[in-house]
């Protein structure tokens, strides 16, 4: 893998997400009309990949701050997923589905490409940390919480359950056969 | 694999054919506007799961049920799909592409999420029996055959087709290299 | 792979790059409406691998012929890309975005159904090449160069940096792990 294949990853695991979503929604990719997105994306994987590169002892996916950084992207992808979705007109129901595509799908496009078996098949609490804030989401939502709350408890809630999941290794039970 | 990721990959196997073509011809996906697809393909995906797990020596790609219920759908989605593309507005031509990517799509899908070899690449007579009901059906629609011929008779020459590749062990050439 | 296989490879290879680049932008993919591409793919396909299995001891992927037609491809296909995106009324930089895409996307699905690792990841010089030609596409552009100049500079450009690349093994710098 050369420094480019891993900008090139780490922009699909940013936008690749919301652009499954948007595709599926009405085809409007948030980053074609407004170009942001994508260069932020850029220029952040280009700095995380110089200081990764100094820094080549540490695997970043088993550090604490990858894993915490992961888990507030999961967590804003998913919410932020949902509200585009019914802002959309979509149902409730396909609004859920879309928060966690927009949470788990850039990932899942990141290990396709680099020939990774996708973290959400392999028994983490990981799509479902997503699906319980998107969860969280609709139902604060539904009660007319405000502006303010139903954007950040549903994030800590993702982040909690994550940082639970992490640190008392809770999984999904296993099929006998994959 | 775990749970969940066996119901994600039975939800893509199902609905992933028909998003694929209806992003191809006008970004309207069927099952966005009406969520019952996603509902009914979870549903049946979680059943799979709990009846598959209770009988875990059974290979199920190997057990006759499974290779009869793949051929229907097989057979169905490409004739629905090949519909779906002439209703559209699509020439003869793209409509028989689009009608073996909806038989088709949603299995490769499957096997690239699950790191597998597509079924459609390894030399089965699979995407060449979905054509060959695709064909059918174009030619049905031609002659202006009823709606209840060129559904019927298309979906049980692609049964009757998979069938015999399977019973006699029919097979494509294989290239040299892969 | 049997001869279907690689034929659908080979035609996701030739489409896939402008088909990705037509869903982003605003859907309308080229070859849905006009089906001469997908014909002109196919055909092409099923003549490369009948002359190829009539020679079945060369490697193609090594052959000069090959390297030289691909990057003819990968030029006139990032060129004409960022064309088609500045048509379509995108900023310069998401029309170089676009450009690269549609010059190397087929090729990474393709390797993505085939299971290999994209050329693009592995420290080839090859999407820098497409993004030189892009960047001097769009240079032209400015200028107001004219038609000619415009497409047949840029294209000599990516050929020229893709027969130095090959010639003298220039690669990119590969990050310490995979």
């Amino acid at each position: 893998m050369d420094w480019l294949g891993g900008v090139v990853l780490a922009v699909v695991a940013a936008i690749g997400g919301g652009t499954i979503r948007d595709l599926l929604i009405d085809g409007d990719v948030f980053w074609v009309s407004d170009e942001w997105p994508l260069v932020v994306s850029l220029v952040t994987a280009a700095i995380a990949i110089i200081v990764l590169r100094a820094r080549p002892s540490v695997d970043p996916r088993r550090a604490s701050w990858y894993v915490a950084s992961d888990a507030v992207g999961l967590g804003a992808f998913s919410v932020v997923g949902t509200s585009i979705a019914l802002d959309a007109g979509t149902s409730y129901f396909i609004a859920a589905f879309m928060g966690v595509v927009t949470g788990v799908g850039g990932g899942v496009l990141r290990d396709v490409f680099a020939r990774r078996t996708p973290i959400v098949f392999v028994g983490e609490i990981y799509a479902v940390a997503g699906l319980i804030g998107v969860l969280a989401h609709l139902s604060l939502v539904e009660v007319n919480a405000g502006d303010v709350a139903t954007l950040w408890i549903p994030l800590a809630v993702v982040v909690a359950v994550r940082a639970a999941a992490v640190r008392w290794s809770w999984r999904l039970p296993r099929l006998t056969r994959g």
